[in-house]
């Protein structure tokens, strides 16, 4: 396969507050619209406070319990001590409010950008992925991901 | 360098349960057996339970700190209370057993998807460095991870 | 746009110990320097103890609660029990201080990998994002970072 060629363009996402939102089937229409068969896709959150990821496309407990696992790794209400006992250490960064240095923090420890295969004209992803959106503020944020393609 | 082509394919692994697979050398032989000498590859694992990640190629024993400390992390009995003191609250998917849906969690927090250099014909990695299929599942299972080679 | 091209280079800097080191700059020059106009830029941490991360550019308070927070998830004294309650368990890899299991644990829990868009000639990011290289170690260090592009 020769004659590689790249397209890049910005994708809009219109939030619903903390949690899941899917993405796939809208990257996958843009591979479809710029004409793509294979190659990768590369996604950017153009974001500091929501994630990219993929996980489970079946059961919602699976999304449930991973918002609330995280939420416990990463409280609104502070850091842990470094001894592990005692109370929470307040965030220094509070600007927006208390879920805006947890949303900074799970950032952080998920990922923002992802490379897919892309084949058949489509994302190939295993049989229960999904790609997420997922946001880490309370409040319905319009988000931006950047997407490129390379292939043929 | 001009003339860049793609090439995909998908690479199984035997499981032999939680750890770590190493999956350098699988991936050099398939960079040479499509012949590509520069460029990037993208590794997709097709799985929501397990992950891909770098990590110390040498001491096994980084690689048992590595699953003890994020065991304690994400602990197959739930997730810590937000309050941080308490007993852990349950998951509620738990179809699979007590280690499934930690491994969705653990694959959350870690990587699913790497893209890394490619240069005389195989993958360029620091000194230190080895590519990991990282099973968060008890069972051996079998596993595949695509990869995607962009170069020449 | 058709006829891709390859360029894969390694770039230096230098440390000043624990935390963020920004590193978008050095990147934008890179690209600049090699010609390249649009397609992604495949960023790779050539070490297993130091992470490449995105996040905010402007506050420096931002880096420092991310800072603490992942410094009380992966302590220096130990992993927790997996009970969530009593001492906490040391590593058993500490060949290079208590610095050194933590600093892989926190490469683990993060991304050494990114893929980014190039457009206009720079990298293209969200308004408030910056690449850093977050180094885990508490000694000053050359780190090295492989930059491959593709695109035209």
């Amino acid at each position: 396969m020769t004659g590689l060629r790249h397209h890049g363009q910005t994708l809009a996402f219109d939030g619903r507050g903390q949690g899941f939102l899917p993405i796939t089937a809208a990257v996958d229409d843009a591979i479809a619209a710029a004409g793509f068969r294979q190659g990768i896709a590369v996604l950017l959150a153009l974001h500091t406070s929501c994630s990219l990821t993929i996980n489970e496309n079946a059961d919602p407990r699976v999304l449930d319990d991973l918002q609330a696992h995280l939420a416990a790794l990463v409280p609104e209400a502070g850091s842990r001590p470094l001894s592990g006992d005692g109370p929470l250490r307040p965030y220094r960064h509070d600007d927006e409010g208390p879920d805006d240095m947890p949303a900074h923090i799970r950032t952080a420890l998920t990922c923002t950008s992802l490379s897919l295969p892309v084949a058949q004209g489509r994302l190939l992803l295993g049989t229960w992925q999904a790609v997420y959106l997922w946001e880490h503020r309370r409040q319905p944020l319009r988000r931006r991901v950047r997407l490129d393609l390379l292939g043929s």
